[in-house]
């Protein structure tokens, strides 16, 4: 019986989503309470990996729960057992056929950017990029170079090969932000590349900071070169919002 | 010359905002940086005592600085000295008649209660009671009775000496919250007695479970006596959000 989870976690004390063998990450402690409960190890696959730092509200991921338990209450069991930085949102069984990471058809990720110079407020300190001031009309000219499919290579950062790296950015917008001094910029793509949303809100900040325009973001997207772009926005701000599958 | 901060906080690693001898409090870091600054021992003196855990938008603190400091920049370096937990939002130099505890007019406090009963999200974990589901109807009820002018003795816990335990609320409203999952009391009064706004909580929660109605909350006002009421709040969900002086 296939069993998908969503899951949602405050990243600042993990050491990402993926599993390691002496690190604290989501993924090692969703193995563990399921451990607890069955008694053996089991896998759990993720939609893809979030970094050290990078927050969830919508992390998607599924196992195989190898005896039968129908009705088993998988949200209420794994919240008894697991630390409070990760949570069991909405759970349930799914078609074998579901795969976490294979079946997803898009992603959506926000980055809460704080802009006042003289303070971040402590509540929002570990969910936002302190960047300051910007030029908002200036991220908003660079972000339209961007939308649409284009080969976001020079937005890649090592580790994770890939067969193309050609992605449809469907939407990246800003809106307002949780409070006065924030605002949020959203994406949703059909996939996205290993800190793909934290390279282009690097790019992003570069522009609202007078650093580089549209035309320089345009000329990095087509370079393909990683090294041409500006530095890699810290993991803080970032939310992986949802995982869109075809049969939902 | 006396100058005026106003401060946010993040209450959940802080014994309270109350110096003390051997624990982290709010007004410790601040008199600590400010020792830094002036090279001697100065007292701040906040609007009042917020308890551990309670956090803080806007609360505000004088003190005197014992040599002439024109133009200092107070807020940034208070928030260069202190922990990012706790940031100066707001500085300035004030009449030498200016108390930030006599002086206050009213103060205003939010408390956020979290209602799903299936998980808390992570993020918002230290800033929410989770109370789980409520009856809104009934809570605004009793609301209702306790707004306005009333000896307020019932809703005080011990351990400071108040000349009168009446107080004037006026405002008791309910709002949306941040998330979908959230609601958020506001309270504006002319002064809280210790925990008051928790005490009211814990009453107005008691009565979103069915556990007490509007007249069982008469009754217990009525009283003047803390040991009717239900049990205190936990501090996680309060936010001490403004003070209102005369001259602003």
């Amino acid at each position: 019986m296939r069993i998908r989870l969503t899951l949602a976690y405050e990243g600042t004390d993990f050491c990402g989503w993926q599993l390691q063998p002496d690190d604290r990450t989501v993924q090692g402690e969703v193995e563990k309470a399921l451990l607890t409960i069955l008694g053996r190890p089991v896998r759990v696959h993720g939609s893809g990996r979030t970094d050290a730092g990078v927050h969830a509200l919508g992390q998607v991921c599924h196992f195989d729960c190898p005896d039968g338990r129908d009705g088993f209450p998988w949200q209420r069991s794994l919240n008894a057992l697991m630390p409070k930085d990760v949570r069991v949102v909405d759970s349930g069984a799914v078609p074998n056929d579901f795969h976490a990471r294979y079946g997803a058809r898009q992603k959506t990720y926000e980055y809460a950017l704080w802009h006042d110079r003289g303070f971040c407020l402590p509540q929002r300190r570990r969910f936002v990029w302190a960047c300051g001031p910007v030029d908002v009309p200036r991220m908003e000219a660079a972000a339209e170079v961007l939308a649409g499919e284009h080969d976001f290579a020079a937005f890649r950062n090592v580790g994770t090969d890939v067969e193309s790296t050609v992605r449809t950015l469907s939407e990246i917008v800003l809106a307002p932000g949780p409070t006065a001094h924030e605002s949020v910029w959203r994406f949703t793509a059909n996939g996205f590349l290993k800190q793909m949303v934290r390279n282009i809100m690097g790019c992003l900040v570069a522009c609202g900071r007078g650093r580089l325009d549209a035309d320089g973001v345009r000329a990095i997207l087509d370079s393909r070169d990683r090294t041409t772009a500006p530095a890699t926005a810290p993991p803080t701000g970032l939310t992986l919002v949802r995982v869109d599958y075809a049969g939902d």
